[in-house]
């Protein structure tokens, strides 16, 4: 059931980012090439799914939904190869391919990264103005929805922590803001983007949230299990990094067994506080999925 | 009378991008420092300054224009960092001071610039989802029309090919399409969305347009010449490259009194389209400001 409806997200989401890198005239065919390569390189379309599920489940029109499901992934995919760079991870394969500045050259690995951003926002602002009259604040909305989670008290905030904690001895708190800022918050940027384009409510939102950063900190802190008991399948970054072996993690600060049960508990909080949100258990099966690998 | 309005424009922008930077409690205190050392360098905020003339100048509020005016200056100065960093243009120098992967490192260097442009769309989203229900419909619009001017058919687009085009033989129309996408597209960005803030018709946009693509290609030309007969007052990048001396320019492709030629006549025409539109004559002794430098 959840991995058919998985496939079933996934294979819409995939189709609309392949159309677009179609060549158009005036988009640089290579920079196209460049920004695809890591796309299209096999995700599994975690953040798209969310914002689709997150709005049919309110009852929303999926199809007023892809755009930001799109646009999201790109952003997803942006932090990624920038991440990857010399400069900071300096990781040479993901998801079983050599990263973008290995395959190509760090410049266009830095472009490529600045332009998959800048086009999730050409993308959402489309979406934004093309909307009909009544459909777009909640577009406009949903774009601020993704801004805030890629940006400055979000996503990027937490990348600049993380980085910057590399070698250093960091707090529990401080690694729960890196944990819920670099992760959880695009997890949360998801489900918002998705159920304000369904016209949730207040209540609505606040619950998704709740679930949302509970799931993206579990999400993280089985990442961090799998960088200590190995996961031939991880689909993350798994070899060649440089900062890995040199960062305070939740394995590093509170154990194996602890950090497995803390993802666990953080799971079942997430369940129960979605439960009568969700008819078809999509969301409970997702939460499950998640700490799946490491239980 | 232009350098008046000009410093009145930039002192509001000044006091807008000082604000952007305070201490909010959630974004890291030294990324706000990496961030604004490269914002608050000293740019003569030309973009900002007309979002804010092409608004007041079609009796728009300025005020409702600010958000917009602050954000292109925010993409215009991630662009300028990563424009800088030793894998693309390897600068030492802007503007007088240490570059910012000089002056902090790389990767503070690479993500400030991510920060950046991402909390540009932060602050337009907001500007957008805050404005009344009539204004709504041209915040939106004056946000695509920066994310456009910004994105993967203009900024990155021309910056992506000017990168590729180093060491080699390019094309006039070639370079010509590095020039329109990397500089005028911004500046062409910048009066759309002033214009459409003060609520502007199809026929004030294209004019517009058309002055805004004119002076932008000047600028750029104007800048081709100032890398060969060289300008002590010159704001720009002006030491240290190692890419500047390895690239096509008008200079080398048109020579100098050829270029200086080329861009006189364009700030001819752009003064004549603007003519009508232009009570105060901000846009014409503009125009004529961008290439006083070099004739």
């Amino acid at each position: 059931m959840l991995s058919e409806k998985l496939k079933e997200y996934s294979g819409i989401t995939d189709e609309a980012l392949k159309k677009l890198f179609l060549p158009d005239g005036i988009t640089p065919p290579h920079m196209q090439e460049v920004m695809s390569y890591s796309v299209m390189a096999g995700g599994k379309r975690l953040r798209p799914a969310l914002v689709l599920a997150a709005c049919e489940t309110l009852g929303g029109d999926r199809q007023r939904a892809l755009p930001f499901a799109c646009a999201i992934e790109l952003i997803h995919t942006y932090s990624l190869i920038h991440d990857d760079m010399p400069c900071i991870d300096n990781d040479t394969m993901r998801r079983g391919r050599p990263t973008s500045h290995v395959m190509f050259d760090e410049q266009r690995a830095l472009l490529a990264g600045d332009a998959l951003l800048s086009y999730a926002f050409e993308i959402m602002l489309d979406a934004v103005v093309s909307a009909g009259e009544q459909d777009r604040a909640a577009a406009a909305a949903a774009a601020k929805a993704i801004a805030d989670a890629a940006g400055t008290r979000a996503m990027v905030a937490g990348q600049w922590q993380d980085v910057l904690s590399e070698g250093k001895q960091i707090s529990p708190q401080e690694l729960e803001y890196i944990h819920i800022h670099k992760t959880a918050d695009m997890i949360r940027g998801a489900v918002k983007a998705g159920a304000l384009i369904a016209g949730a409510g207040e209540e609505e939102l606040t619950c998704f949230d709740e679930y949302a950063r509970r799931i993206g900190l579990a999400f993280q802190i089985a990442d961090d299990i799998l960088d200590v008991v190995g996961d031939a399948g991880k689909l993350g970054k798994n070899t060649g990094s440089d900062a890995a072996d040199n960062k305070v993690t939740y394995v590093s600060l509170h154990g194996l067994e602890e950090s497995r049960r803390i993802s666990r508990e953080l799971i079942q909080q997430a369940c129960r506080i979605i439960k009568n949100m969700d008819a078809s258990g999509f969301f409970t099966e997702l939460a499950h999925f998640i700490i799946e690998r490491v239980n």
